[in-house]
């Protein structure tokens, strides 16, 4: 069985690794939050234990042998976790962004390197239906090369004011919520991209990017964080429109099931992504 | 339209709040918070603003016309965010315990007289179907005076490390789930009461209580919070068995409906549990 | 002997209020902090209360007869804390700015009228012997209408970290240290100006400002944040050279001195070097 | 020069090792605080980091060749920052007391032993020189065996609420003044010792112990947090005083001075006072 510690264990997206773990058959040992409200874990880890403070998990999980380290923590800590993991001497499954700037990338292979472990990156839209029928349009011929990607989401002014409206401990939307979705795009068209036009603020970021080099894709791309509009994720190829929105919840579990068996996203899957929003960033 | 502020925002009983307030009919205008992770809000009230810092609530507040004040914040602050409720000119409803003290009641009724607001207490066990079954029960002639209320709920470590553990904040097991079950015995078996024996500690509290005087009851408790048993929440007089599990959700949603109708619990319906559990207290 | 609280108590400028209040043979009851690091009270107040958390302090302040309630807490929180100050029924003094929006003047304004309380600024620099001698000079006939404001002061990289890097909790280096500047100038020179250049960052403003209209002073201002230069405070009016440095330590106990004689800097004292502050914030 | 890194840079204490550093020639590269009221360190190394999260601040330390890693933050996180010290590959000095738990020694001797890095405890009472005098005396034939320890000092109610005042923050007065005390007792008379009455409460603490065997000392001990009174802190062999007042402010520096010319005290210094403080805890 394998043996689980997490950090970030109250916030939002915890539940859903929870239930990845355990679905998959893994034993949490351990979570780290800072805010105490962590009842939920009663319904899937009774036996597992909490700290509040940074340096008794640290210490707790120094003298145990723990397989994965999950970091779900606040994206500016990702990279710090990530290390963290390594050092203990687990390899590492991190909620995207992986980093909030590429450079930190090179550093987190290095220890890698030194610790012969392994960082897995949660990538769950590659693994949703709409990617896998977005691919298979993607094969036939003819296909249209215009495509628009429209993602609208609802959060009220508490966004603004948790650490997901705080740029430098987010990454802003770019890196928040944008993340998900250029690599989706980058995954589908390729790697390689040039930047037409570019515009943003706290709660939208729109423009055009061409994707995949010459012969590739012109694609215009809307993020918006909305109040009160209804929340709408769809990826159009042409005429073909692809829901991003079906088929989100068990994705969490369908990553830890191909980290196990081998088929993780490791560090350099998530590079692109990171060096798009990167980019973006300085330009908005 | 009644407008609603809460403290409290990000909590565990929260979300019951906000479902009781939409489905009664109300408005949420602020919540107030420490911990950012409210996200849930977007499901109720999507134009709800967050404060994380009292003093900017405190602001906001001050200049709103405001009918009530919801506090379910840890229960140390109870006191003191009820002063405040009154303070900016509503009506308050408070999660139990009200107070920690007895003597703060005092203070609290003398702060009604000023503002001429009042205080609702959730009290929910008295509108559940096992009460009301109770109560049927005990009108029947020849029912028994022997009654056993065992109560298990199971929490992990976490619960321990909260602010849940902490007998400073939350009054420890007594006040912090006991005060409900103190608050159903009283309200069937009558105010008066004789400990005859207690003992106890930060996970458990045991004892024997005379309730209701001459030709009373005669009351054998057991409060637990396991860590890894099925709970049991369920509450005998003499060979009837009433289940305090059941019809547990909505209560909160029906406690609303009382104190809108004008049928609340005032600071008074209160004050018999917390003079109990205050006495147990001394006594552990 | 007048009775005191305060909110801040354990940052950087508290010591100087204490040592005001102490010299002026006031007394202090309570404070306010988040940070415990408090144990230099016993030096002025060993009967002092410490409160972590505001609404504890409120519910003590608010059953005390208080005299006046100083507030040097971070400047974002000046506001609210003045109006807390105001509604337990005590005058205020506060540390400079006293607001981060011109606007927000107003409120207050409205807020004394209402509980008849007055708010007192503390404009130290106003009292300095620098300030004083370049009154003289400009009485003289032939003075220079020419005038150099150079401040540097040295702060290490903490200073980005701390709150007072942060834009939104300080007002940055314009509403942080300006303020003090801005404030002199328009009192030397006339409170009307005309901004004729400004530019600036996280730790530098500079620029030219025409002072005290028609017939008024060219005002050329250099702030500066430094992390590795010696500190230089000097107000040039043609060749004379006046130093801001001296005579800097004992002005809040003078402050303090004027403010029980009834001379006190009232609300509208500073509304001249905070709107002149905004204003040089939108341009930056 | 020697490289420092220091966890609890806004605590009382650390000015103090920010001075020793100063003094004997090092060079301070990096503190961490969770407060930011650090502004201190101008005065002695402007060109510091500063952290306020402890990742943020291992992510820099890992990066560095560091000497020492200095703990002068809260006691029950000194085992956890000195096995961070250990961890990073500086040798570590630390505050007293040096853990709150003696079977905490262990682990930190097997970490030691693997890093091949040791701590330094500081004991700068065994420095100053009322313990030198007293040393002497104990020389003298005919000396007496009856010692009185009284140890007064003065804190205002802020130190309840303080981390001193929470028993699992600070092990209480015994961890936090005691040891000092029981560490210089055990240093003069020697490590073996019998209690033979004590009691204690949260601000004071009494009894008599007999120290260092057959043919040993009685030594009568009053540690006690007045509010009111003046500081007193002397011992009393017979009828000669020594006042452990004295000389105290450079014990730090001096304290540097023997660690880095190799005469520190190592673990094993400091486990007798620990062991008995454990003691006198379970006691209590």
């Amino acid at each position: 069985m394998k043996k689980y510690v997490l950090l970030g264990g109250a916030g939002y997206v915890a539940p859903k690794h929870y239930g990845a773990i355990k679905q998959t058959g893994g034993d949490l040992i351990a979570i780290l939050d800072p805010h105490d409200n962590v009842g939920i874990l009663d319904s899937y880890f009774p036996g597992c234990q909490y700290f509040r403070e940074f340096e008794r998990f640290d210490r707790f999980c120094s003298g145990q042998d723990i397989d994965y380290t999950v970091v779900c923590s606040p994206n500016y800590l990702h990279d710090a976790h990530c290390r963290f993991g390594l050092r203990i001497g687990s390899d590492v499954i991190c909620e995207k962004p992986l980093v909030l700037h590429e450079r930190n990338l090179d550093g987190l292979i290095q220890m890698c390197n030194i610790t012969r472990h392994r960082i897995w990156n949660i990538l769950q839209l590659r693994l949703g239906d709409a990617c896998k029928k977005a691919r298979e349009e993607l094969t036939k011929p003819g296909h249209s090369n215009y495509v628009w990607l429209g993602y609208t989401i609802s959060r009220g002014s508490w966004y603004d004011y948790s650490w997901k409206g705080n740029l430098e401990k987010s990454g802003g939307i770019l890196f928040n919520i944008g993340i998900h979705l250029f690599d989706l795009l980058l995954y589908l068209f390729g790697p390689s991209y040039k930047i037409k036009t570019w515009r943003g603020g706290k709660r939208y970021q729109e423009g055009r990017i061409f994707i995949g080099g010459y012969g590739g894709y012109d694609v215009g791309i809307l993020l918006e964080i909305a109040q009160d509009l209804p929340p709408k994720r769809e990826l159009l190829i042409g005429n073909e429109t692809f829901d991003l929105s079906k088929n989100f919840t068990d994705l969490h579990t369908e990553s830890y099931r191909q980290i196990l068996a081998g088929n993780g996203f490791g560090i350099e899957y998530a590079r692109p992504a990171i060096t798009l929003c990167e980019e973006l960033r300085n330009l908005g």
